[in-house]
């Protein structure tokens, strides 16, 4: 991502686990070898890009504002540490005024499915205030990471390579089928009834937006599906003041990040196919919902790059903004 | 179906197109010759199961009535006609009281996603009434047909074969990639932006329930995902007297043809592959909605085999209770 978007740096440090070290990754022609991550790895760092799970992001991330680096974190380590700016570019920039290279701290990028609800939802929510927000997620095996999607395929090609369709032995990640089958997101259980995922796009909605349970009441839920690497989401809004089908279609057609699929009579609406390895956050299905009062309710369908826009590009867009 | 729920009948005889006819099954040791459809080919015939497409359905339905048997019709032309009943028989089992053996007429069956949604939701508004349902689908590939599995099926080898995913060449079907994909239901677009099947699902459930939209407000949201044969639905519920998590529960791990995998423990919930040849729909992520004033709104998650409960199974079990 640093690369595609010409990203402007002085020197890049590549930081890893002990097992790393000493591999090698090619940037821009120049061959660097990754290094063990310590306490002393952040020494004339400016910006720092953490993206190894929130247990290194706790331990690492203070010692790298310490020693003067902004960290823009990809982790859920500090996304609801109050102080810690929640940054989607697009949906709330004012955020992170408080963070600069002169002034380091941490900056957190949200939760993918958060993301991407959020890119297709804010621009309405600028015209109109949304009340309620029910969400239901088509999630990829990529958000559970590269080992997840190599045991999605190895699983297929298990389930393929069997009459019966019963032989998938490949269950290490999620301990169960996942090939031509889907389930409710593993994240642990919360005693609500809704897993951490779903309260995920519920705290985090509400940070970004700035905004209490009272203000804008989210119910999310979060399913996994065997698609490879970007997010689908079903998302049924309530407004406080009127909201059309034409008016979202223009505000969204407008919108910074937003692609419209949306053709009825093609039938043609987003994929997340569409969404992989773009940018931007497709958005189609967009439609009057019946179930309101006229005015007050919109449906949407919206697919994400999960890997792109839901985690790699947004921290690299959250540091474009820092440096620009 | 038929065999497997050992239903009583003196004999059976097969009807299909000109070009199958001669083709043999073997029914409970019986060789039988299919025959190609004609006027006069239900004379003597008690109960005839319709399953061949919409047209065949509105061009022979009536002519079996006429012969004097009486109609079970699994495809939607009947649906919504007045004075057709259209049953689930464990939701609305009193709207087929009018057609018996000695006064012969069409009992419709739903579509396979009304079906599974009323199953689930039916057990609950018994005791208090649905004011409104959002719902979103993850349909498998079974609903569209066999040609729509074989065409996943292949469409999935295809896409493994090649290194980059990008060979999919089969699109007979749908006419785009839905190996690791998914979208928007292909069911014709309606003027208001809903496709055909969200309509049958809204209609459908009125007309079953006996309700008006205005009494049950409905939003569906369709989609199609790469699983083989059984349809799962993300339910949102608001109900118009209290109706809590620990009710609804009992309420379900009680109603016939519903069976429970709700774990939150070991979270485990119910999958496409529990319920792909199973008759029970499964119900689990039972849990009160967050997002609407305690006691309103419950969540579920629901799986019910497309093939089974969703066509077959439901039109034996409406000829169960013609029989006796």
């Amino acid at each position: 991502m640093l690369d595609q978007r010409g990203f402007a740096m002085k020197s890049l440090k590549l930081l890893a686990s002990p097992r790393s070290a000493g591999k090698t990754v090619t940037f821009r022609g120049e061959t660097l070898a990754i290094q063990a991550l310590g306490d002393d790895s952040f020494t004339g760092v400016d910006l720092a890009l953490f993206s190894a799970g929130g247990s290194i992001s706790k331990r690492y991330a203070p010692v790298a504002v310490e020693a003067g680096a902004v960290v823009v974190d990809n982790s859920s380590a500090f996304r609801m540490t109050e102080g810690v700016p929640l940054v989607v570019p697009e949906v709330n920039p004012e955020a992170m005024a408080g963070v600069t290279y002169a002034s380091p701290g941490i900056i957190a990028n949200p939760n993918c499915s958060t993301i991407i609800m959020l890119m297709a939802v804010t621009p309405l929510r600028r015209v109109s205030p949304i009340k309620r927000i029910v969400v239901s997620t088509y999630q990829a095996a990529s958000g559970a990471g590269a080992a997840a999607m190599a045991e999605l395929e190895q699983q297929t090609r298990e389930a393929l390579d069997d009459a019966n369709g019963n032989a998938v032995r490949t269950m290490d990640t999620f301990g169960m089928q996942y090939a031509f089958n889907l389930f409710s997101h593993n994240a642990p259980m919360q005693p609500n009834g809704y897993n951490q995922e779903e309260m995920k796009m519920v705290h985090e909605t509400h940070k970004m937006w700035g905004v209490s349970a009272d203000e804008v009441a989210i119910s999310a839920t979060c399913i996994r599906v065997p698609v490879m690497r970007a997010h689908a989401e079903s998302i049924n809004l309530t407004f406080a003041q009127p909201m059309d089908e034409a008016r979202a279609r223009t505000l969204l057609a407008e919108a910074p990040g937003v692609s419209l699929i949306d053709d009825r009579d093609a039938n043609r609406f987003p994929t997340p196919l569409d969404a992989s390895g773009m940018d931007d956050v497709f958005v189609g299905r967009i439609r009057r919902d019946i179930s309101q009062p006229e005015g007050v309710g919109l449906d949407l369908f919206v697919c994400g790059d999960q890997v792109r826009k839901g985690a790699a590009l947004n921290a690299v867009q959250i540091a474009e903004r820092l440096s620009g």
